[in-house]
């Protein structure tokens, strides 16, 4: 990006869109957001509307790109969404662009989420970087050799889909052991849950209002930040399994650094040393070698949008 | 690599040292091959020998490259290898640099497969690649946008040790599961021997002998190229394995193709169809999106030799 330049980005999100505008350093120059519509047209028209409310609060963009959840072709097709699931083959970059006059780049949240955090973020100055989102599921992004990269098919970075544990719970996608089945806010809530079951976490389940069933992994959390002895156990086995999959992508990738963001990277106090130990634990040859940094996520939930922004920049021509 | 260019590389294998001159178009121009010893000082020196013998049958090379299994960092100095238990922190780039008086490249030598494949063999064309060597263990090296990815050490493409299965049979490398326990040749055996210490793989284990406990992976492709069920339900088995981490490298990475190397590429007709379907099976939104070729290598045993001549050929000015 060159001085001068207004980059818009727009992050599809299950329940909302966050537009941004940023300048040449990163800077949020306008902020906009609205609800997700549930059909195509909809979030067609939706992306044009917000486009035209961020240009009328920071004046008019330089270039604008979309992120969003699931597999989105380079051509920046939607093909499938977990956010929007009863579209597929939506061609958001063709449709946007007719309605808005100009051309329009379009990639997965994750993606556009590594991007931000290694352009202006946590995972500044870094060459090799894994973003590793962990909310409700598990998405990311990677940086290699000082590029974002993409993939064959502009879908690179579905970590959560990593099985680690063929034996596992089934997981909505049609496996069983999926990474993110552990390693999620909805896995902590899992684990937390079984040891619930098993009796084992009496102060968790009181701070949950009284059933085991309900144990969702801020409760787990909050317990833990008490001293609860079973709830520290619970995040414990809840590192564990983040350290694993942290050790399998480094194993293929040798990051320099991991960015952890999401939902989760708000208790970043309560895992950050289990899941270092863990790590330790489980590298190979973890004695012999540098182990990358994990740094926590500075962009919080605007990552996505600023990260659409930027990779509709280093992409788009300038609008004339 | 311009016309005219020599390129010499030596492969450090478990048991000998392969070494090539390529030209330009990945011809080799010389061979050469001796035992690989099993000191630092002595496989320095025959690393210099080694180079003296290609330059006397081929000409003298422009750049020396030299691959070896292993934690190999950018600046050449091996940390740790299998294949020389004995030996760490070998700076293999300065002392064989210092005996030759030029220049040396080292790296990693499922990087160099890669690289070799990438350049002159199944991989030719393609942008994002991962190649796969199904060896005793498991090996590889990654190619993303268009280029060798290294990772922030040099020590990309460990994927024999991606955990798949926490609960699994140990590891030498100390935990549990590791992908190599399963989808290399001796996880092949070991899957065999499971079959049939329970009396399912008779054929096999006649071919192995009359012991159970004898049986290889060779004896399972030859029972099953006979038809037998027992042999082909292992080899059904393995090529699970082998696709559910086929999947996994998938899902982060999003190549174009696959290219599997190592001792197993030569059961290639009877492994194809029955990874293809597993990977089918197993990938996340697999209807939804091309798969992966999965091509086997080309390059045979030359691979890493012929990948080390080129990773210098890439890196180093030409000899004065």
């Amino acid at each position: 990006m060159e001085a001068g330049d207004l980059a818009a980005g727009i992050d599809v999100g299950g329940t909302k869109f966050l537009g941004v505008i940023v300048d040449a350093d990163g800077v949020v120059r306008a902020e906009q957001r609205r609800p997700t519509p549930s059909t195509g047209d909809a979030i067609i028209a939706a992306l044009g509307e917000l486009a035209g409310e961020l240009s009328a609060e920071a004046g008019p963009y330089t270039t604008l790109g979309v992120g969003m959840p699931g597999l989105i072709t380079t051509r920046g097709v939607l093909r499938a969404s977990p956010n929007v699931p009863n579209v597929t083959e939506l061609d958001v970059a063709g449709r946007v662009g007719e309605l808005l006059g100009h051309e329009v780049a379009v990639s997965n949240d994750g993606t556009c989420a590594a991007l931000a955090e290694w352009r202006w973020g946590a995972g500044r100055g870094v060459d090799d970087m894994v973003m590793v989102t962990l909310g409700t599921g598990i998405g990311g992004g990677l940086v290699a050799g000082g590029r974002l990269v993409v993939g064959a098919n502009g879908f690179t970075g579905e970590l959560g889909h990593m099985v680690v544990d063929p034996h596992g719970p089934p997981c909505p996608c049609g496996r069983r052991g999926c990474w993110e089945r552990y390693a999620s806010g909805s896995g902590l809530a899992h684990l937390a849950r079984v040891a619930a079951v098993g009796g084992r976490l009496r102060r968790v389940v009181q701070v949950a209002g009284g059933d085991a069933q309900l144990v969702r992994g801020e409760h787990v959390q909050h317990a833990a930040r008490e001293g609860d002895e079973a709830a520290l156990a619970v995040i414990d086995e809840f590192a564990w399994w983040v350290g694993l999959g942290l050790v399998n992508l480094t194993n293929a990738l040798d990051p320099e650094a991991f960015v952890l963001g999401g939902g989760l990277a708000q208790g970043a106090d309560l895992y950050l040393e289990p899941i270092q130990k863990w790590f330790g634990a489980l590298l190979y040859s973890s004695d012999l070698r540098p182990h990358p940094a994990l740094a926590f996520a500075e962009l919080g939930e605007r990552a996505g949008a600023i990260g659409a922004a930027r990779f509709a920049a280093d992409r788009l021509p300038r609008r004339a």
